[in-house]
């Protein structure tokens, strides 16, 4: 029987104890744990399945935690999780109180810096680095581990930069997989692609910006790793380490479709398939889906519609543009602020471009919003996907604060739709000759209507509508908070006290409905998926004081703190944020 | 006597219509008035003087507006003002309701993409370019003009790395002159300092990515830059020219001293000498100079202290302690978001970095502030120069929604000081050991202190303050608003119906104070120099609502709408936001 070393292993001390030539087979049973707990309690697999042997060459020659270790992103550090003192809870990850899914500095003193987003591992680790040099240590080693994708983000480049000109003991290294979430795109990739067949001259972009280049080696070989690595262990100042990896690498399947197996939900750890979800009813679609077909078919009709997205063809359901229309439909890649200075560039024509960004990441490209598109008033339509608490992926990703961010900008439309047929609605209704940019946000999964492709109308710009009424107390929802408010009123025996407004436009506000609304009842309770600091409620709240309102007015949504990582339900459970919480609020009122 | 060619030119069609042997006088001419204006009016000087050549050059060349030019940052765009159309009203250049400093789309044809924020140029051209590819036309050329600073930063990087993939008519010209507004920074610079003095191999890091690169090139040789444009016009596909130009070229001074002659102010024409400002009475400091000599003051009693800027060392001050303790302070040149996340790295490591950035360019790094630093809850110190209204650099350039986007971001504390005692204060204070980011924000100019360098004494944090006792009305001001409130207190014959406080911290608000506030006042005025939409009122509405206050609530501040330039008195009148107005309402509320 062959030797067991992983369960013998809590720490990279531990690790550090084996022979070299153990190394293989515990990369091999490191794979085997990520894949036995991914089948079961889902995740991102295969980033982590790439970087197994970097992962334990990295631990076994490097002295972490006192060499600073910063994993770029995040999803590929399962591993190093796992062997850094967290294998007995790893089924914990990702879950309401569990493990977080990414490194995370209060998780444990291996995670340096706490990632999500992309491209931030060459700066937090350069800091890192400094920061050494100025307290005299010269010994201390710092490593950014940074994908082939996030590399090619400008963020990547301002760090490598400012590191050329430093003598910092930073090492990059590349993880080159070509790939991202999705087939990584841009010249980068192919001058990268150049080097690794040879075809380019080893005096590069990197050595250019005064990098001490190595590679391109294989990843998956430890022998090679290990040797490259004590070699630049050695090397003082910045160094490049090209690294060639798989993703998937392990798992037939994962190799083969990688961009399924980037995070594919419950499957067979023998044989590798998907577990398909069996759901006894017909599901209402994703709200992503609704986006793209909407978007192919609006594209059909009118041929100034262009599509944008850094680098999630696949999460935003544009790829099915791209598959369609695609002289039409651009994945630019990483490249937040790119993406919406390009689309204020194509605006400038007099074309229509929906540039479809996750809420989270447009905060990467805030200032294109404002400088690029807000100022000169052009009808950008920003599709703010993942809007909202974002589940199991946590504090880093959660959509919160897009409507505080988005509400102070001048000539900027911002709407979120209630359901499906809303957000084909104001796609319709954005691409028919808007004259000023729009921000319409949308949550993460599935919505609320089977029945989704209805034929499309206009909605007037800033009106809300009425969706229940009543007397006395009037609820304000934002987006699909209006679901949360229907099943909270489904909870109340007498509802009569209980008008529903959903308004629609955080911005510009439906002022006639509101002087309604005020007149009308003698409490405002505003709800949204959004942070409640300068969110929809406030705007509420500054409609009040504008018109000297005396109503009373109960804001709820997010509360200003980040939120962890949980199932969505959970989440909006612990914040009262969910249909029971919201009832028994609304119960006491009329008590 | 000489040939004048400039005054019968008032469009690029009529500049063509020039023999190229007498371009080189219209070269000289175009320089000249450059000077004449400049020396008077004041503006930006060194860059457009280093770009007369390739001003009309590429007018000279290219069909614009038909073929479109896009100047990256725009201060180097006054040459190309001048010879469309904008020569006679010139003389108006950043004055309220004159010309704006900027290319502007509503100014001209010519300006084909507003700029003020740097390194937008790429992306917006690639987005004019495609446009063009997807209308069937190949013919029209599309430039984007981008100095070498510029080309450092991430956004650029991103745009290079898109057009690199397509085959779009797009024409990226380096205006390589080693200086931004400060000397430029960073490896790239480096690198490029090699292929100057050909050290480097032609086969460049922009040939990596897939662009036609041609050059260095001297940018004042007419003829050669001629014969070049016109050869490259022919190329289809991702074209580089590298131009070598000179900053201030033509005007002794301002080639010497390259960064006091960015924006001289008002010089003598003919010797270039700077005119002093002439004082009568005793100055209070500049804010900026208030910041930079007690970071180093600070930094002298407590060696953790680091000072970061994102190339502005002369315009935040920060120049002073690179001189005096150049160890422990940064200009990473324009990369805001690595600047933030480097500050963050540092963090990590118990250092602590004054992060100096201008409030309107914070904008570029706002998803580092939520990300790396506000999750994380590091104790980076932003100090966010410029907040409030800038004047002359006008709508592109104002810091007015940073307290609305920073207001939503969990675990900061956002304080704005009244005078320069308060910035000294609250910079003392977050050094001595506070838990969490501080984001600190002060005006352009000057204070309003004479005697401001007083002993360090630590602010209470989320402490307001009292400065005028009185009743019924309660004006709560944040910042520099102060002193509007306490001028137009004195333009008030009765002023016992008004307290004043100086709140402070826009977050956490001193709740404590503000209870008391409302108990002993109907009415509250609130007063900002931010935008109201989500402001520090915004933050005074939702106190109110929580705690079920009835006073009447006013909310002053910057207006729904994009402020244009102007002296910063000018544009606070326009908007009813200066000492004189705020009196009138004063007297109304109490008629």
């Amino acid at each position: 029987m062959q030797k067991q070393f992983l369960k013998h292993i809590n720490s990279p001390e531990q690790l550090r104890l084996l022979e070299q030539d153990d190394l293989p087979i515990l990369a091999q049973e490191l794979r085997d744990f990520i894949i036995n707990i991914v089948a079961t309690k889902e995740g991102h697999l295969g980033a982590s399945l790439g970087v197994v042997e970097l992962t334990i060459a990295l631990h076994y020659v490097f002295n972490t935690p006192k060499d600073q270790l910063v994993w770029d992103v995040g999803h590929q550090a399962y591993g190093h999780k796992i062997i850094t003192g967290r294998k007995d809870n790893f089924d914990t990850n990702r879950q309401f109180k569990g493990l977080s899914g990414f490194p995370k500095r209060e998780e444990s003193v291996f995670d340096t810096f706490g990632v999500g987003h992309s491209s931030t591992s060459i700066s937090a680790a350069l800091g890192m680095a400094i920061a050494s040099q100025l307290k005299g240590d010269i010994d201390t080693q710092h490593i950014a581990v940074i994908g082939d994708a996030s590399i090619a983000s400008g963020m990547a480049f301002e760090g490598l930069n400012h590191a050329g000109v430093t003598n910092a003991n930073l090492l990059v290294i590349l993880n080159d997989n070509a790939i991202g979430i999705d087939p990584s795109v841009g010249a980068l990739k192919q001058y990268l692609t150049n080097v690794k067949k040879g075809t380019e001259k080893q005096d590069n972009i990197f050595e250019a910006l005064n990098f001490d280049y190595s590679g391109p080696i294989d990843g998956h070989d430890l022998p090679l790793l290990l040797s490259e690595l004590e070699r630049l262990k050695k090397i003082k100042g910045p160094k490049f380490l090209h690294v060639i990896t798989t993703k998937g690498k392990g798992l037939r399947q994962a190799e083969e479709q990688q961009v399924t197996y980037h995070a594919p939900g419950k499957f067979n750890k023998d044989t590798g398939e998907l577990i398909a979800k069996i759901s006894t009813t017909q599901q209402a679609p994703k709200y992503q889906d609704v986006f793209g077909y909407t978007i192919v078919e609006l594209a059909k009709q009118n041929e100034n519609i262009i599509g944008i997205t850094p680098a999630m063809p696949t999460g935003s359901s544009l790829k099915y543009m791209m598959e369609e229309i695609p002289d039409r439909a651009f994945d630019v890649g990483i490249a937040e602020q790119h993406a919406v200075t390009f689309a204020a560039g194509l605006a400038t024509q007099g074309l229509i471009p929906f540039c479809n960004i996750y809420s989270t990441f447009l905060q990467r490209a805030y200032d294109q919003v404002i400088h690029d598109v807000a100022i000169q008033n052009l009808p950008v339509i920003f599709c703010l996907d993942r809007a909202g608490l974002v589940g199991q992926d946590g504090a880093t990703h959660h959509g919160v604060f897009d409507i505080g961010y988005l509400r102070c900008i001048p000539n900027l439309i911002v709407f979120a739709p209630r359901d499906e047929i809303e957000l084909r609605n104001i796609m319709y209704t954005a691409q028919l000759g808007l004259k000023q940019p729009i921000a319409i946000r949308y949550p993460r999964g599935r919505g609320v209507t089977i029945d989704w492709k209805q034929p499309f109308s206009k909605i007037e710009i800033g009106t809300g509508q009425q969706l229940k009424k009543g007397q006395n107390i009037a609820i304000l929802s934002i987006g699909n908070m209006a679901k949360t408010v229907m099943e909270a009123l489904h909870l109340i025996e007498n509802q009569s006290d209980f008008s529903h407004y959903d308004m629609r436009f955080v911005k510009p506000l439906d002022v006639a409905m509101l002087h309604d609304i005020f007149k009308t009842h003698h409490t405002i309770i505003t709800i949204e998926d959004a942070a409640v600091k300068g969110g929809f409620g406030s705007s509420i709240a500054e409609f009040s004081a504008e018109h000297n309102y005396k109503n009373k007015l109960i804001i709820k949504g997010i509360p200003d703190q980040f939120i962890e990582h949980g199932t969505v339900e959970e989440l909006h459970q612990s914040i009262q944020l969910d249909a029971t919480s919201l009832s028994e609020l609304l119960k006491k009122m009329t008590d």
